[in-house]
Formats: C-alpha cells, sequence, structure tokens
C-alpha cells in the first residue's frame, strides 16, 4: 500500500519548527505494518498545495496532509483541496455544530474566523477532533484517499490513533505483520550498548532489526520483526538482552521513567519527597506530571540559596562554610532535612553546578552531589555531567529517579555509571 | 530563484530520527534572502531517487541533495544521479585523494567499502568536506544545479557555509533582502488574533506577511518582508501592533517569558518565590532554567497535599477545612506564608485540579486559583483551563510568570485572560 504524506506550514520550512509530527505519523503507521516511503513538505501556498495534492493523489493509495487547518488566512488545506478536486467550498454543518460546542466548552465566543474550519470541501466526510477547534476531513480524489489532520501535535495524536488508523487498518492486507517491541534503557552509552551486544549475543538474528533511539539521557532500543515466524523468535532474543542488560532496562512498556517510579512507589505505598537546588523543582514536576502523584508525593524543596538550605531543610550553616553548597555532607543534610521535615520514606537530594557560570577548579562546572534513600540509609555520590544547562538538569534529575527506581525494585547490581 | 531540497534515508521516514538538517539548510538560506518552498523527503530507494531527482530539477533552479553520501549498500545519492543524468559513475581522483589523506588523517585503512565514495557521476565537481570521509559534489541538470551533501550533520554545516552558500550568494539579485520580525505573545488566542488585526489594522500592509505559531499556549506573530521598501515601513506596523496588542506582547526578542522574567527581576534587583500545588515544580523548574536564575530565586515551594502547605509555608488548617484546598483563601494564605518563609520579594502561588481524576461538580477539574503579588498586595484570580494535564500545567505557569512579569514592567492594563 503507498502511503505518502503531504506537510504543510510556513513554520515547516523556514526551520522555526522542527516537524515531529511526521515522525509520529511514521511510527503509528510502522506499528501496522505500513512503510511510508515519500514525504513532501511544502510552504503555505495555495497553488503549491493543489499542485501537491494533484500530483501525489495520482500516485498514492492513501495521502495523509497535515497541518493548515486553523483560523487563519494562512491555513489553506481546505481551499487547496476543494481547488484540486474542482469542487466548492461548502459550510459542514456536523463541522459547524462541531465549532460551536467546543467554544461552548471552552467558554469562548465563536468568531467568523473560527466559523472558517466549518468551510470544507463538498461532499468530504468530517473526522472528529475531541481536542480541538478544527475537525479533520476525508474524500477520494484519483482513486486516491486523502485524510487532512491538524498540526497541533495533541490534536493529530488522537485523530490519528483512533480515527484513522481503525479505518486505514481494515485495507490492510492479512500477511503484513510488522511487530516493534521498545526498551527503555538508561545508564549506558549508544555506542557502548552496541558493542555490548555484538559482543555478548554474536549470533543476533539477522531477522530482528535492532534500532537505537538516543532520548537524552535515556536510550530506546527498538526490535522490529517483519513476519510471524521472526516475532515468535524475537521473545528468545529480548530476554537474551534483559540478562545482558539487567536494570539498565528501565521498562518494556511505554511509559516514563517517572510514570514508572511513580508506580513502584504506589505499589509499595510508599511517599518520595525531593531537595533540589540545582534542578531547581525540575524532579519535583517530572513526578507530579504524572496522574496519581499526589498518593506518593506530598512536598518538594526547591532550596537554591545557602540560607534557604538552612531555613527550609535544616543543613547546618557551619557544614555549607566548611565544604561549600556542592559537597557531600550538604547534600546529604539536605536529604536527611526533606525527610525530617515531609515525613516522606525516600528522598532525592541534588546540589551542583547547572553553569554556564558558577564552576571553579575544584569543582567545574557538571559537578554535582547527589543524595538518594531511606531515613538512616543515605547514600551519596559524586557525579560530573559535561553538557548545557538545560540536559544537565535533565540528566540530573535522570539519575535521581533511576536510582530511586533501583531502591524500590530492591536492585542488588551496581549501574554503570555508579562504577 | 526557487530552491528545493531533496532529504534521503531509511531513518527520516521511519520516525527513528528528527529531521534537523532540513530546517538548518532552510535557517542558513533564510540568512541570504532565499527561502525554500518545498522539500521532499524519501526513503533509500533507487528508482524513488531518480523519479525525483528529474521531477525536482524541472523546476528548480537550485536542488540540495541531503545524505546517502556513505559507504554503505544505502547510501545511494551518487548512483541515483548518474542513472538521472545519464552519465556513468567514474572514480573521481580528487574525492579518492580526500579519502586517502582522511583515513591517514584518521590512523585507519582505506576500505574498498570507504573507495566506493569516490565513485561520482561523470563531470560531476567535487565540494571539499573538512570534516568527513564523503566528499560532496554538484552538477547542472535540467538547467538546475544540483549540490549533494552529507547527512552528518557537523559535515553539512561545514559544507554548507563554506562551500556551497558562496557560490548560491555569487547567483542572488541585489534586490533580494528578506527580514523577519517576531513577537511572542500572551494571552490572546490565534482566532482572537487574526480578527483583532483583521478588525482594528484593516489596513495591513499586503507586503508585509502575518505568521502565527502557536507555542500553547503562547503565539509568536511573525512579520516577514521581502524588499527594502516593505523592511521599512514594517515599522510603522510593529508600532501598530504593539499599540493593539499592548502588554500582550511579552518580547519582540528571541527569548522566552522565564528569561524574560528573570531578566526584569535582575534589573530591579528583586526576588521571586513560588508556593505550588498543582504544577508541581514546573513554575520554580521555568525559572532556574534561566542562567543566573540564583539572582532572583533562592527558594521554591512544593506543597501537593494539605497536610505540607500547613506545616511549610503555614496555611490554616482551619482554611483547609472551611475552604477546600483549591480556593481564594488557601492560594492567599500559601502567597503569604511563601513569602515569609524565604524572605522573597514577590510571589507565585498556585492550587488546582490537574486531572484526570480529582475534580468535583463544584471544582472541575481545570479550575485553578492563582495568587500574585508582593507583600501587602496579594492578588488572586480563579481561572479555568481546560487541557490535559501536562498542558493544564503549563498553561498554569505562563499565567503566573505573565502575572508577575506585568507587575514588574508596572503594567496598568488589565490582560484579556482577567476580563
Amino acid at each position: 500500500m503507498n502511503v505518502q504524506l503531504l506537510m504543510t506550514g510556513n513554520e515547516l520550512m523556514s526551520g522555526d519548527i522542527i516537524d515531529t509530527n511526521s515522525a509520529f505519523i511514521a511510527q503509528e503507521l510502522m506499528q501496522i505494518g505500513i512503510e511510508i516511503k515519500r514525504r513532501v513538505t511544502i510552504a503555505d501556498d495555495l497553488q503549491l498545495l493543489v499542485d501537491e495534492i494533484n500530483h501525489n493523489s495520482q500516485k498514492a493509495d492513501i495521502l495523509i496532509i497535515n497541518g493548515g487547518l486553523g483560523p487563519t488566512v494562512d491555513d489553506l488545506t481546505a481551499q487547496a483541496l476543494a481547488k484540486a478536486c474542482q469542487k466548492p467550498l461548502v459550510e459542514n454543518q456536523e463541522a459547524l455544530e462541531h465549532l460551536h460546542s467546543w467554544c461552548k466548552y471552552k467558554g469562548i465566543k465563536l468568531t467568523p474566523q473560527n466559523k472558517k474550519q466549518a468551510w470544507l470541501p463538498e461532499s468530504a466526510d468530517i473526522i472528529a477532533n475531541k481536542t480541538g477547534s478544527a475537525v479533520g476531513f476525508e474524500l477520494i480524489h484519483n482513486n486516491c484517499q486523502i485524510f487532512c489532520t491538524p498540526g497541533v501535535p495533541k490534536e493529530l495524536t488522537h485523530m490519528l490513533q483512533e480515527e484513522i488508523i481503525p479505518v486505514i487498518t481494515t485495507k490492510l492486507p492479512e500477511s503484513l505483520c510488522i511487530d516493534v517491541s521498545r526498551l527503555l534503557i538508561f545508564g549506558i552509552g549508544e555506542s557502548n550498548l552496541q558493542k555490548l551486544i555484538d559482543e555478548q549475543l554474536p549470533n543476533w538474528s539477522n531477522e530482528i532489526e535492532l534500532g537505537f533511539r538516543a532520548g537524552m539521557p535515556t536510550i530506546e532500543l527498538k526490535l522490529t520483526t517483519r513476519s510471524k515466524k521472526a516475532t515468535k523468535e524475537k521473545q528468545y532474543w529480548l530476554d537474551q538482552l534483559k540478562g545482558l542488560l539487567g536494570a539498565h532496562i528501565i521498562t518494556d512498556k511505554p511509559i516514563s521513567l517517572s510514570e514508572h517510579v511513580v508506580q513502584l512507589l504506589q505499589q509499595s505505598n510508599k511517599t518520595l519527597t525531593t531537595a533540589e537546588s540545582c534542578t531547581g523543582g525540575l524532579i519535583a514536576s517530572a513526578i507530579t506530571q504524572v496522574s496519581g502523584a499526589s498518593q506518593v508525593f506530598e512536598a518538594g524543596f526547591v532550596t537554591y540559596s545557602n540560607e534557604m538550605k538552612s531555613a527550609l531543610i535544616d543543613v547546618n550553616e557551619q557544614t555549607l562554610i566548611t565544604h561549600g553548597a556542592v559537597s557531600e555532607q550538604v547534600v546529604r543534610e539536605m536529604a536527611v532535612g526533606a525527610l525530617n521535615k515531609s515525613h516522606a520514606d525516600y528522598v532525592i537530594a541534588v546540589t551542583g553546578i547547572a553553569g554556564p557560570l558558577g564552576g571553579t577548579k575544584e569543582k567545574p562546572v557538571g559537578t554535582v552531589w547527589i543524595a538518594w534513600g531511606a531515613k538512616g540509609n543515605i547514600n551519596t555520590h559524586c557525579f560530573n555531567i559535561k553538557n548545557n544547562r538545560l540536559n544537565f538538569q535533565h540528566h540530573v534529575c535522570t539519575l535521581g529517579l533511576d536510582l530511586i527506581r533501583r531502591i524500590l525494585l530492591n536492585c542488588q547490581e551496581t549501574p554503570n555509571y555508579l562504577k
């Protein structure tokens, strides 16, 4: 089946935004065994759009158009599709009703600009949009089924997964059978991971494609098979990988590290607190992004200045003077203080130099002390993470969450990054 | 001048990597006044490549092909270009010499796989590659100048900036002059923004293109001009927009809202604290992502549970019982408590229901109370933000920062979202 993508938007051409939608669409279609071979990206230009729709619809069985459904003058998809199909634009009643109820839900007035989103090519069928104002729509042109989808990633996600993929699936031959498994990994670099697999699993089946995706600092390892036989065989190799990588595998489920940590805390009925200096609330934020976090997280402390480390979580002033804010002694006292003040079971405490300013010869930018554990059993470790400020903060956050994950799993093995 | 891009690589199609090269190329060309209107991305497939080269070279003045220059079997660019131009592949002596010296520099042996990179279409001119093994090359086909460039970003950077852009620049008409201005806007929706401009600035110059980019929840408004005359005229329209939108314009500089708030605090030598329930540290994290935040931010409180609201920032237990955690009284006491505990000058406090669970009929998911201001001058407001958990949190964070920004600027006007 020949599926092509047509991405529209000046912002995609100018480099102002990086196109993540096409990767998402590709991955979703890959799950049902469809590989996209061609994608065209064009600016908001009516004639270009019309030309591409006509050209691509002659070659493709399915054409997915993404973007250009909004209320502003540079949103041209409906107009271009109408022109390409030589049909008039008409006010679609279903789309108009959706706009009315969307505005009602949001408590805003329906403007003429918004109403533009209900003008669709005659005979187009609408595709529901559960999270935004612009409905999608589909029609057949040159024997090609054309789906028009919104550029806002969240709206695209719903529409593709819940409305479009089910339709495409009904058209697929039974034999098609791509199967993808993913492992979320932390604490081993990409090239070391490749080397480990090459050396330790030399007989790796060539029917099981390995793909790596660096998630800064986690890595996603993807195993793709293209036949029922290979899919059966895959379980053996997944087990081999699990034996080889141990607790460096965070999960084989489609969840994030913080979701996993919240689940583990829920399962053991325990709570966590945080005392953050250089990460400035990022760890607390990662945890509280997870629905249900309130069961396991009561309080976090962002103690950026020395004075506040003493005032809020009882770090001894003399310890700060003697050892400096970025030290084992201070991070330990931060951890103990946060546990005492919050009555939580576990703690992650961090103090370091995120940079780009603030480094010294003894404590260069990237130095960070992390403390983690439970009352009476606090571990500490010093890391040096060479990276820009934002990636440094994310790396420290991931380290803290991973160390707590290992305690919650009662892991005995020492992770690579502590060796 | 019609410049088109042809990106090649299975990894670009599968979604395993996000294409950042095309954004880079677009931005570099924009600097010399060239806008790319069309980009085609295809898998590593010889016939597809040949078809695209033939098709695109008929329309474009310049075609930049990116990727497929490497040593492996799926690197097909030279072969495809030779086939499209109906020329033989020949061993290019200059390319071979480059490979020899590259291998010598790296201390590795020149393998037959690497030697493949010297086989180029007859009559192609090579383009130097200072950082990798694969030279680029160019030739003219269908009156279109075709540049073949490497997919490795670092190699592309050198080759584009130092070799290709200078060549393209010599072909440009003197008159070409694109100029882009950007405004970061908050508190007006995309369709309302369009409506306001349509209604209030009906004589908008059609030489000044307007582009909207929804940043959830901020919006970037982009004004593009294509002549010196229009660029001069733009300042008038920027002033009109500033008059129309007032403090809804956060900045006309390339910085984020949190960077702007940190700068304003630095300029006025003031400090900020946060007391966060439903945003769980996101506001503190947004501030501390900015280098230099330590001058203006000493402490933040993540008080997720009722007990911790009392224990850490002195919210009266009776207030919590009487009014509930999501109430004006509680958010006000959170703000006052955080100011007292941190000795900061300004505060943002938030308490709400991020969902998807926890809503009631009186206080549905999306309800949030925000308090902001200084000691003795605390403002409060209740919002209802219908969105998923993550976007709800980002929206609340942006509201809090924007409200403090307005105080720091001593804004008298009431923002749309408080009306």
